[in-house]
């Protein structure tokens, strides 16, 4: 992919909503599960396609944030696909290491239906948020 | 899953952000593609489990939208995950239908690697909305 194909897709993209931040899906693109879903800033969506890894912006931290740059959990972008209003993102990557931070391969690894919250309690060795969150 | 099971689910959801609505993944429970990508209210979502079919929140038209109602392109709902976050949905579904209103399967029909625009133009009888709001 040249510059002018970079300037040309980032162009497309649309930031007006939501004060600039669109969200991004992140899928597995071996095993297609869904990993993750966080939000990027033009300047994040640019990063990713410079670097081929995922680049983010945190609405928490309020800053750009490279995924893995301290855990060593980076994902290598195979592709970066836009939906058909241009305001969603799918990157495709190559996992190296858990998405998660609760060290799970997938962030969505709770369900409404068979079984929850039993999910929660199923790996004991990592964080279990839904525990202390959960109404009785 | 019992009613109590659905009032503890909901109340885990985190809506605080963004006016309620968060972002619901749309996942095909057999390809494994990533659909669409819509938000969801505490309305909406409670719809959705109740009726197994996807409701959302149309941002554009404020009001509850039961996807396939007019067109018959519905989707049944096998299964609803959340995030760690709490503040994500996944929703993986047996499509009757196309998901994108440009006829296609998944509304992420672009990428931008490998061609792009290419892709754009690569199924000449629906909708090709790039090539017009593409800057050259």
């Amino acid at each position: 992919m040249n510059a002018i194909d970079v300037t040309r897709a980032l162009q497309t993209i649309d930031f007006s909503k939501a004060e600039g931040l669109i969200p991004a899906i992140v899928q597995d693109v071996d095993t297609k599960e869904v990993l993750m879903l966080a939000y990027v800033n033009r300047e994040s969506l640019q990063k990713t396609v410079e670097t081929r890894t995922t680049w983010f912006w945190s609405r928490s931290r309020n800053e750009l944030w490279n995924k893995g740059a301290t855990s060593g959990n980076t994902q290598e972008v195979v592709d970066i696909r836009f939906d058909c209003d241009e305001d969603t993102i799918l990157m495709l990557v190559k996992a190296n290491g858990p998405a998660c931070h609760t060290g799970r391969e997938t962030c969505f690894y709770r369900s409404f239906f068979d079984g929850w919250p039993k999910q929660a309690e199923d790996n004991g060795d990592v964080e279990t948020p839904i525990a202390s969150t959960m109404v009785p």
